[in-house]
This record gives structure tokens, sequence and C-alpha cells, in this order.
């Protein structure tokens, strides 16, 4: 089952994708929130439709997508976690995962613009494998890690280097500003994808390719993080782990190129679907 | 005003401390939470009490406390904000403020107990004065800064050492643990505080007073962090700001102490209350 949530930005309504169409369920369910997940109405969603699309009113082309998941508590990231993209900043590769976190305020619809923030000159992007937990999780083992997630969607983790690197902080400052998490264009169910440890992923900006990887080469992998992660802090329904990006990030570059007004950024996973961002200048919103 | 939210975990209900007694004021508002102070349901609140608390109940002794805010969005924290405990730290006094994030699934009511994480031996205490966001803040100046302040609040940022400086990551890693943000025991408005910026702020552990510190020595006051983070990321009402703590944590003392099951913490900031947190050992809840 693919997850959508569609409609004006902070007003969004839950919907499915079937077979590369969109259908409004606000009949059906209420949101994709922390209480769907925990209440196993993504299970009695399936059910439903199962029966047929019939009851669904098809949207149409041109509306606009959220994020498929309703107000998370938290976006736990991952950084380093693909040797190649560990070498091309110039850090080691890491003995166990580094986890920061993303303020929720910065997440935006898949092909919503991406902002470049005041005083910014460092704006970049990560293509990523975002996982959305399903079930509450604290010290879960790798061997039942999988049980605690709900399904995987595509996320540009966007970061902005000098904030993140160079502002005596922890990276934090750089990763959170207002649009720096598009989401979507779904959230796909675990049964949509064939082998979450080898999906392709890639990244384009201005129609040239700059990120081309596989999950294949995580260094820590999704059951590996969502049991990590739970030793430190709970998760709950809802809460997206984003776990990394390969290489290729503007950061990467000799010299590093970054994000400017007018360019597009387009992004995709296998089985979860590609998104488009345009880049503006900050304006105040 | 004083605002406290009471009863059981999870399910607590709105109430007002006046002249230290506590009222269930469940019947005038539903609860504390972004929607409460995005839509200026605090000042409809206060001029309701003004007219009189008759027609609240008094809470019975003994009643819970959860924290007076009810799920913020973020928990935004400042490292090394106060010389003394940058020093005591080993760490350089910072240029600009240090900020991490704390997940809020570690928030707790002020008297429940500090549970120590598995695995822990670093499990450490901060008092912090916190600053309670009362209006959505992006971008804001200094100069304008306490006018999107809902209020302040003790809160304990109890830290793992080890998780945080040891684990090959950001600060966030042993921030976030359950039990680790004891807020509380209320959030008193802006006009219940002299000066904020001259709070006496104290904790004890087992009756032994190791950190007495106040807020005329933070290195960046309150307006400065209010309007430096919301250059970073914005600020939703409701979002808790923690300003960093003064010397005389665990980590200070050679060799270093930390909390053990049964000690009793203890903690007051001027204004705002003191709360009391008994170390417990882990266990699966």
């Amino acid at each position: 089952m693919k997850l959508i949530r569609f409609g004006e930005a902070g007003k969004e309504k839950p919907g499915v994708c079937v077979d590369g169409r969109y259908y409004d369920a606000s009949g059906w369910v209420r949101d994709y929130d922390e209480d769907f997940f925990a209440n196993g109405e993504l299970a009695a969603l399936q059910k439903k439709l199962n029966e047929g699309i019939t009851a669904l009113q098809e949207l149409p082309a041109g509306t606009r997508l959220g994020c498929p998941v309703a107000k998370p508590s938290k976006i736990v990231c991952i950084g380093l976690n693909y040797a190649d993209h560990a070498k091309e900043t110039g850090a080691a590769t890491p003995s166990e995962p580094i986890i920061f976190m993303k303020s929720t305020t910065a997440i935006v619809g898949p092909n919503d613009a991406i902002m470049i923030p005041k005083g910014s000159e460092k704006t970049d992007w990560e293509v990523e494998l975002a996982v959305v937990i399903g079930k509450k999780a604290s010290y879960v083992s790798k061997e039942a890690a999988l049980d605690y997630v709900a399904g995987y969607a595509l996320h540009n983790d966007v970061s902005e280097r000098a904030f993140q690197l160079e502002r005596n902080g922890t990276w934090d400052k750089g990763k959170g500003c207002d649009t720096f998490a598009p989401i979507g264009p779904w959230m796909a169910t675990q049964d949509e994808i064939a082998d979450v440890n080898n999906l392709r992923l890639w990244l384009s900006v201005n129609g040239k390719k700059m990120q081309d990887g596989t999950t294949a080469n995580l260094i820590f992998d999704v059951p590996f993080l969502v049991s990590y992660i739970s030793q430190f802090m709970t998760l709950l329904p809802g809460d997206i782990i984003s776990t990394g990006t390969p290489a290729g990030v503007g950061l990467g570059f000799n010299p590093a190129i970054y994000l400017q007004p007018g360019d597009v950024v387009e992004l995709g996973i296998d089985s979860l679907g590609t998104s488009t961002q345009k880049v503006v200048a900050y304006a105040a919103h």
C-alpha cells in the first residue's frame, strides 16, 4: 500500500496511490499520524483497500502532495552512513552510527520549493531512504526491528553546510531550516519493497546526475539503525529515521557546488517514487 | 499566571497554580498545547482567572504533576552557556551558542522518577531555565524576541555523558533517553518574573548542594537565544528552549560523580518552583 497526503500545506488529507493514480481516502481515515499507526489503522485501511477502490474519488492532476506522514514527533537522522559519502566529506568511516536530529518544522511536500535560508551560501542536497516507525520502539533488537517499521519514503535531507559545520554546534543547526525536509511522494508499506537493502537511489540538479547509489552500500542497515536508535530514545509511531546519503553531495565536489535560486533538484528511490524541488531565494513566509 | 498540568502520565489535564494551591482548569481550556498558545487562549485564560477562581476546584494534595506544556514540537537546548560550566567540562567558552536537540519522548513530570538507561554508567544532572515559546518565531530580532515568549519553567536537562560524548555522534544521543526531561512544576508567564536575567538556580543530590548559579551569568541571554535559534529553525508555539546549566554537574567533579538508583535530585529556580526526582534503575516500561 502507498499512503499519500494531499491538499493545502498544513491542511493535508489522507489518500492512497494505486497503480500510479492518487485517490482521496479521507472518508476512510482521519490522518496518517501517531494515533493512526498506534491504533492498528494501517492494517484496517489495507483490508478496506483490498475490497476495492471504487468508493474512492481520484484526485485531479496537479493536486499538491504533502509529507505522507502527519506530525512525526521527531526526525532522527544518521550521518555518514555510506562509505563513499564519508570519504568525499573527508570524514572517517564511523565506528557506530552518528545520530543527529532535524526539526520537524523543516518538513514540506515532495514537490514543494526548497527555500535558501537568509544568509545561506552553502545549501546542499542529500537523497535518503527514510523509515517510518509503525509501533512504539524502545530497546528493540535487530532481529525484531522490522516489526516496528510501518514503511519507507523518499527524503531530501537538505543541509546548510556552513550552519552545520562552521557555526560552533552540532549538525542540528544546519539541518532544520524551513523546507529542508521534502518527504514523499508516498510512504510505501514494507510489502511493496522487495529488499530494502537493495534499492537504487539517485539525485540530479538541473538534469545532471549528482548522486547515484544503492542502499546495498549502507554501512549500518535499517534493522540495525532502528534497534540502535531505540537504545538512546523511544521512537513513536509516525517518527521518521533518515538513513544517510551516498556520495555526490555538493560539499564533496572540489570546488564545492551549492544550490542557487532557480535550480531544480530531482530525486528518486526504487519503489518510492520521485520528487522535484525548485530552489527559491529566501522570502518572508 | 502559573500553568500546571496534572493527572495520569499521558492523560494530563490543564490547571493553574494560585497562591501556592493547584486548581483544575479543564472546564475552561482543553490543554496547553500549540493551538492554545497560537490561538491567544493564554490571554483569554488570564482574563477569566482575573475574574476569580471560585469556579475552579482545588486539587487534592499529592496530585501528580505533568510537564506544564503539552506536546511541544521540539526541545532545543543550548550547550555550555555559563562560563563556569564550560570551564568545568574542559571546553572553551563558545563564540556563538551551541545548539542541540532533545527528543520530546524524554519529557516527564517535575516529580517523576529519572530512570537510568540500560547500560548507562554516566547519568548526570543539569538544572536549567526553560523558555516556552508563545508565538511562531522565524528570523525574529533580539529586540522583539520576548514578544514570542509565553513563559518560563524549571528543567532538569538530564544527560548521559558517555552517550553524549563518547559514542561518536552529536550530543543528541545522550540527551533524549526516556525520563531525561523533567519539566515543571509550572510554566510562569513573563509577568510573574521580575528579571529573567537575574534568577538564582540550584540543584542538590541527596541533600548536598551541587549547583548554585544565577541566570545573570548566562553567556547568551534569553532574547539573544530566541532570536539566534529562529535564524536556523522555526520555533512553534509550545516549543521549549533550554538555556544551559551553570557549574556543578557530575562530569565536572574529579573524579566525576554520576547518579545511582536511590539518589534523590532536587532543583529549583526563583519564581519557577522546585522539583524532586528519585533515581531508579532501568526497567522495561
